[in-house]
């Protein structure tokens, strides 16, 4: 039992802290979107292309449990950006998130949070993001809805990267589509390959609707 | 300070129970091997080609957050299978690891422990394995040792699925096991494509050799 109380504890600091970053966010006119998937789902270059296609200034809060790889790519482009180490934690916690939004100069626009690459624990600790993405991809399957589901569930928005990978796997697209609808009625869905640009249109258009709903919203 | 405290009472309870699994597999003359690797990366079908070409007898335990696909994917081969089902754990520990191997009738062969599909936290804790394996693949990218890499300084294997992806993707060999090299000298490397077989029977040969040195040793 004691475990059960000392993880409500964290979870209870963790979302206060998480209310903190959503009015900081707020205030300097944010939108927040918590990008959650596998490593090496594409989650830094679906960044790179969405930020090609949006008309929006953008910047990157990027979560590793080390390195600054996507970091460094992020800063090639010339876009604001911020590491987070996490030393060996499998997810972002809001606390490391209010450090990073308070040294990143950038306000009146949209904030990229990277998670650190996992299809589990990320999606149990809140940020005070505006909305979770889950980003699969065709190459590690179609029964990640089945096997991660509290993910799907709390996904405002599920992406579909390396479309361009279909030929070559086996890929059910109904039973990968299927499986979420059965969690989560109204989660839209986008096709992508960051790889060739194809699908970043659509899903740059429908971000940037969110942004103006936002903005309109204060 | 208490967390911290906290958190080494749980691997040092872990510990524990994980050399009671070692005492429990090597009465009952199994070699266990903990795989360890991203959602997608293969282990399962890595599992399955693997059996196919070992002469050893096989039986597997299966971890999931939840759903028993995998497990399925087993008993319908009729290799004996245990399923763990972690409820929102991230990784396998010590604990269900002996439940499964109680209730497991099997001796005298390879057990391979699937963990959940997770490049963090199943490298931090022990099973009682005699070793673990890492499964990357070419899809998910050359910069993974970079990233997460307390999985590749503890693999006693590395392997590199889906190698016949290779002319569809932009993945650096020599950049992916310079990376692992830097962390571990030792570790043999192996490259198989679980959806052509390519590969297995080399690895096969090798885990062979590790489980007869491993009964003689006895």
């Amino acid at each position: 039992m004691d475990e059960i109380v000392i993880i409500r504890d964290v979870l209870e600091a963790n979302n206060n802290v998480a209310h903190e970053n959503k009015t900081i966010k707020d205030e300097r006119n944010i939108l927040m979107v918590n990008i959650i998937g596998s490593p090496g789902t594409g989650k830094t270059s679906f960044i790179l292309r969405a930020i090609e296609n949006l008309k929006v200034p953008c910047a990157v809060i990027e979560g590793d449990v080390t390195s600054d790889i996507d970091a460094r790519k992020m800063a090639e482009r010339n876009i604001p950006v911020v590491q987070i180490n996490t030393g060996g934690s499998c997810h972002l916690n809001a606390g490391s998130v209010n450090r990073a939004l308070k040294s990143l100069s950038f306000d009146n626009g949209i904030v990229f949070i990277e998670n650190v690459g996992n299809l589990i624990c990320p999606s149990g600790f809140e940020l005070g993001e505006d909305f979770k993405l889950a980003l699969a991809n065709v190459t590690e399957g179609d029964d990640k809805p089945y096997k991660y589901p509290l993910l799907f569930t709390k996904a405002k928005a599920v992406v579909l990267n390396k479309i361009d990978m279909l030929p070559y796997f086996e890929f059910d697209k109904k039973f990968f589509y299927d499986g979420i609808r059965a969690l989560n009625q109204e989660v839209p869905f986008f096709e992508v390959s960051a790889r060739t640009g194809e699908g970043f249109g659509e899903f740059a258009k429908w971000l940037e609707e969110k942004y103006y709903k936002f903005r309109q919203s204060k």
